[in-house]
């Protein structure tokens, strides 16, 4: 099948013919209908991340399943599935806990490995001299292919009317943007929210206040026409950070500091603009991802004497099972809007070209078709 | 009546004769049993904190109702309280929303102009010219004195068979320790929990875990017999800082780090210490308050990637007037330990060698009994 590799870092990824073996128990097969192309994945292509390479890119996706592996009772083939890139092992303490974006078995084996759970791939690729050369998984998903192994765990059922070039953001942008608010954060009616950077992940934070029932929203880019959008997604108010501190600008509009700011861009500066927003009791969200080794600081004794928090929301906070199937459902009954988050649909053989339009800052999520 | 007064920082404080007014309406008179002495003394007197001076010292205290401000119902003359030196307004979004810890009116009135709720004082001292000279209030409270006049919802009644000179800890160093665990963390029954600093607050975030029901309770501190004294107060593994770093440490201890990192110190290495010691999901909580302007960093992307928190602890984010009485009852039925807390009982007069005491590090708690 074609998949799209990525081997080394500032390299230009290209589409190769991969070899997919079938699935193990508890794993399944989907034909994968549509996958987003996201900033992490740029992260990984500028080496800004570590992940195990060589392998096939992609986390964000939605698809029909095709075969089952020995004992999944939980999908029928021909089960529409959004595919989650924390796939819950469901047995460790975090998963119990009903923490499943924590889940330890993802990080210290999907994650850290690279592999499936049982510490291999079902992807390879012919070397030069014939042999077959593993690849691994990105986060247990590699959706920039035809077909994907995953975990059951993994692949999300959700309703058959939802149209699968769509809903595959729900996946990682808007589970990510709207769990930040709904989960990690917990955002009560009648609050105040800034949000850091209005693109895909923002604007789902963005949507996620404005579901919570926040008051006041205050979106704030440096891009004017991303504010903009901001406001159709529900913002209040917008400030442009091109036009001087955005920390002063907020209190100008805010006098006592907001109840909760999410830098969703993941700079070192807008991390620490957030903390600095915050008023009495107020809680940073940290859902933009920076580079390994980035540093942000703060002043403890700030944080200590307004009873302030400092939060890391990793994928929202997510349990897949039960809120992917709802983000879902919010988007077909109107509630969420996913398909403006949308700029444009491309091949797989485009997956470099998209890449580098991410990079350029112009479009929010483009969808490979393979 | 005799007082503790400040004046600036670096000097040393001395009692002297000061003028204390009848209190004004929603007031109330304690004559003071016992004052403890605390080391946020000690960051004002250094200049390390800033605050309204002259002032007289003392925010944690216990005493007896002597007279009621016009108006006062929740007290009766002989009541039996415990200070708090936050005294919620009960009107602001905070107090409403149950954060009494976070009472904004406290924190723009109470503790900024160094007064009480009307912006004025009820202390003065004669001048050199005879004239009156207002001083200010320390953090609503100014216990080390014979007298003091507070905000009534800063006199929380207690038990009458609780000793004065014994539960006067409570009002600050107990409901600060205990109160980051239950309030702050709300810890879980089977965590894992750190504490760095065994001195009067980290013995009592000790305890506190204790009472929470933690598993595993690590007590670090650079002072072997402040760590033996933890395992008494409830630890059960401890870490001599002086014998290595203290992370490393605990990892081998906790192979996966701890859900609670309690810095209980407030230095810069302490808090960064006890954010690098979280395993998945895991929250440092910052209790002991470090000088203005001191930064502490994070690596966000570890953060948001293990779905961690860091926690600012104002107060233990107490209500007082529900916790404190249940903290006295706690100590009264035998789960809290307070008088192994207690070095020792002064006199006003030896205020400052209370504080020298405190400075040199050899003395958790001193009580001043006018």
């Amino acid at each position: 099948m074609k998949a799209v590799v990525f081997r080394e870092p500032n390299t230009r990824v290209a589409v190769a013919d991969v070899t997919l073996a079938p699935p193990k128990a508890g794993e399944v097969r989907v034909k994968i209908a549509a996958a987003g192309v996201c900033h992490s994945d740029l992260h990984v292509k500028r080496g800004e991340w570590e992940a195990p390479a060589p392998m096939v890119m992609g986390h964000e996706g939605s698809g029909v399943v095709v075969e089952l592996g020995e004992g999944v009772t939980s999908l029928a083939v021909g089960d529409h599935v959004v595919l989650s890139w924390v796939p819950p092992c469901g047995e460790c303490r975090y998963c119990l806990q009903g923490h499943e974006a924590r889940c330890q078995k993802v990080a210290q084996v999907i994650n850290a490995k690279g592999s499936l759970f049982d510490g291999t791939s079902r992807l390879s690729i012919e070397g030069e001299e014939g042999e077959a050369e593993p690849l691994h998984h990105y986060l247990g998903v590699s959706s920039f292919a035809e077909e994907v192994v995953v975990p059951a765990s993994g692949a999300i059922k959700v309703r058959d009317d939802a149209p699968l070039d769509v809903i595959a953001v729900v996946g990682c942008a808007v589970a990510t943007g709207v769990g930040a608010v709904m989960n990690t954060a917990a955002v009560e009616p009648g609050s105040t929210v800034a949000v850091i950077g209005c693109g895909g992940v923002g604007l789902n934070v963005v949507q996620g206040a404005k579901l919570a029932g926040a008051e006041r929203i205050i979106a704030i880019d440096v891009v004017a026409d991303k504010t903009a959008m901001a406001m159709q997604f529900g913002a209040t108010d917008r400030i442009d950070a091109s036009e001087g501190n955005a920390v002063e600008q907020l209190f100008e509009l805010i006098p006592d500091g907001v109840d909760y700011a999410f830098d969703a861009i993941g700079r070192t500066v807008t991390t620490e603009q957030a903390i600095q927003m915050l008023g009495l009791g107020g809680a940073a969200v940290i859902v933009g991802l920076p580079p390994t080794g980035a540093k942000a600081s703060f002043e403890p004794l700030v944080l200590a004497e307004a009873d302030q928090r400092i939060l890391g929301s990793n994928y929202g906070s997510v349990r897949p099972s039960i809120d992917i199937p709802a983000l879902v459902d919010r988007y077909m009954d109107g509630q969420l809007k996913l398909d403006p988050l949308i700029s444009g649909r491309r091949s797989l053989d485009e997956a470099a070209d998209a890449l580098d339009d991410l990079a350029s800052g112009g479009v929010l999520r483009t969808l490979l078709i393979p």
